[in-house]
């Protein structure tokens, strides 16, 4: 369902937004946390990104007298727990308000601007307290290659077509995009069949994925049903859950990963909501060929199947010798979420909560990685390169199995759709530090 | 390294205190947070155990003068949190202060004794926010039993033997002691090669476990030796991490339990502290009886290898029958910390911190499943019963597999060493409650 936000006609009167490339229209106005460039102690303020700016919502309050009294509060908290916690009409009201002042139209547009500061005067921090951040395992394609690479000649995972696996992530150590990443050490079998080492990982890879936030929470012993689950999802950013190949072999038997993927996820600070993604519904793909009917509780109504989004991601990378030469990053991989992902996140959210499980406002929902069918839209280098077998070309001579030291990843994800304005999740860019000289 | 502080002779002015079976006699003083029955709304303090009372720390403060600001501080806060992040030192000088001001000889003890409150007129609360939640899997009694119960024939877990085994779990449904659990609903494949159904779960199982609280934490990237881990270690409480086995048995593959774990995890709301278990240290159990040689990062020192405590635990069983005949709890089982579990919390907080996880003041390490050698001494009724083949005896011609509806199960878990005073980790009662007629 769109609305008069969504007219691709709309323009705003801060200039960037109009330019065709920007990933911050009026269109979109996403969510973010900031402090100013140089103050990273103060305390952080909720401002919404438009073009190259950031709106400051604290300061721009005294223009928004209309919002609810719960709502202004919300928008002076330092995350946006408190506003998520207040659900999609809160959201929905923010994102009206904001985009009424922002709107070409505006009278008081120059009180407005006042409220305004250049993006690369501001630090971005994560938008929430994250209290828990589970991640799912939802893309066939990347199902199967991982069956395929270390479970050849086996029957399928029985339960994938039945529910959205998953399993707990460590919330402490997510951190925004532009924070380093240290290469981890871990315990490692080098031969299949020899003793652990302790080493830095060798395998370090990505994953491409999408986060969702839970808005409003639900209490515990209380499952959300389908129908409702869409209204406890806030919006959406672009994630990228680090993971140590070779740590994660050795570690994973039985309970699952677990030092392979705690050293750090790393996200984009920007959530896009939903209200913004609404012209981009799509339904999600096919869970399998001949797949079983759903559960009732995972079934989506017919009229209400587009519960997927069509989202493009795409990953770069840029070593250090392309840095040197002073060379862009090169594009390695891009899939699309409904298209590549079977389950919708209301799906996720719904099967989370099945047992009981109370989610939290700002609680974090990874999509898993996202892959495509065909070549080149692998959203894993352990994919990509079939685990290390067929190493990825890059400019100049210089190939890549798993990361090295140096090398600098870059995740981004967009909507678009004729007939409207192409919105963008922004990017999450990580450089690989080198491993400490010794753990200990 | 015990203190007077653990002198078996030294008596409170609290009567109650030197009762022979309290668990909080003057040489505990656990921690915890509380408010004042029937004002459960009341912003929670920070009291301390002591005999049937509990101290009243906030209220104490002015008997408290000569600790440190930040300490004060912190003992202001409705939770331990701020208090565990300043490490140790602080921890130990709140022990020895309030240690003073509750010794037979205090001469204030008026003043002190407004501070007391009688342990039934309040409600304890969760000790800590958990921030993250790890559940390790320790105990090779415990890895043996599930490892024969389910792949009978194959080859143990050839990582079990190096590396304290963990997963991630979900903090959010933690609860304290008291907190009813309502039977979840879950996918569960009723015929082992037939189609799931959703139901509520036949086989709720508990798991007899410790859980370990972080003290100060460790930031990203940057592991924590084993020589300074028990730094970074605040205190033990009992839990008790309740599983629904069928729902794990459908969903585990690959990435461990999620649903079959995350509806509820119950917890004793007092924190023992590592000061008040000094004298019940002892070695782990031996990892196998052939096991190679440990990474040298996770080798207790020689002079240091009493890195377990040695805390015995007893399981105990209410039917609704035995409730409404006016009868007490039966125990079924009975386990020892570090008798049964071959991984130090010590080596478990390291391990975790390998790849450079962060782990911040008041997470929670769940040991994972405490289970003996012999029959009697398993953690779990997967294990007492063997999932389920051999049920188990209770008086009057019942008998149990898994917990039906009105069951109420209780662990308490205490330390005895002769020459020491006895000191308890209290009790964590749950009542099962009949699953949701609907999940939806």
């Amino acid at each position: 369902m769109t609305d008069h936000t969504h007219d691709p006609a709309a323009r705003s009167w801060v200039a960037s937004a109009d330019h065709p490339d920007t990933d911050f229209p009026l269109q979109n106005l996403p969510l973010g946390v900031f402090t100013l460039r140089g103050r990273e102690q103060d305390t952080p303020r909720i401002g919404v990104a438009i073009g190259d700016q950031v709106f400051d919502l604290l300061q721009a309050l005294p223009l928004l007298p209309a919002l609810p009294p719960e709502v202004r509060e919300a928008l002076c908290s330092p995350r946006l727990n408190a506003l998520f916690a207040l659900g999609r009409p809160a959201i929905g009201a923010v994102r009206h308000a904001v985009w009424r002042l922002l709107e070409a139209g505006f009278a008081e547009r120059q009180r407005a601007a006042d409220a305004l500061r250049p993006q690369s005067d501001v630090v971005l921090h994560l938008p929430c307290d994250i209290g828990d951040y589970t991640d799912f395992f939802a893309s066939p394609n990347h199902a199967r290659n991982t069956f395929n690479l270390f479970r050849p000649g086996q029957t399928f995972l029985p339960n994938f077509v039945h529910l959205p696996i998953a399993y707990h992530g460590r919330a402490s150590s997510i951190v925004p995009a532009g924070a380093p990443l240290r290469r981890p050490w871990g315990q490692v079998r080098i031969h299949p069949d020899g003793s652990p080492q302790v080493v830095p990982t060798r395998k370090l890879d990505i994953e491409v994925e999408l986060g969702f936030y839970v808005g409003q929470g639900n209490p515990l012993g209380q499952p959300v049903p389908l129908s409702e689950a869409e209204q406890h999802l806030a919006g959406v950013c672009v994630l990228n859950d680090w993971s140590a190949r070779d740590i994660q072999a050795f570690e994973s038997q039985p309970l699952g990963p677990f030092q392979s993927k705690n050293f750090c996820s790393s996200l984009a600070p920007w959530v896009v909501t939903l209200e913004a993604l609404a012209p981009f519904r799509a339904a999600a793909a096919p869970r399998e060929s001949a797949a079983p009917p759903l559960q009732p509780y995972l079934e989506h109504p017919a009229d209400a199947a587009a519960g997927a989004f069509d989202i493009r991601l795409e990953t770069s990378l840029r070593t250090e010798a392309m840095r040197q030469r002073g060379e862009p990053p090169v594009p390695i991989t891009r899939s699309r979420f409904a298209h590549d992902v079977c389950w919708t996140p209301a799906q996720m959210l719904t099967h989370h909560t099945l047992g009981g499980c109370n989610l939290r406002p700002g609680d974090l929902l990874g999509s898993g990685t996202i892959s495509g069918p065909e070549p080149g839209t692998e959203g894993s280098l352990l994919e990509l390169t079939w685990n290390g077998a067929r190493p990825l070309a890059l400019p100049h001579g210089e190939s890549r199995t798993f990361l090295l030291d140096g090398d600098e990843v870059t995740l981004t994800a967009w909507c678009e759709r004729e007939g409207f304005r192409r919105i963008g999740l922004g990017r999450c860019t990580t450089l690989i530090r080198p491993a400490l000289e010794a753990p200990y």
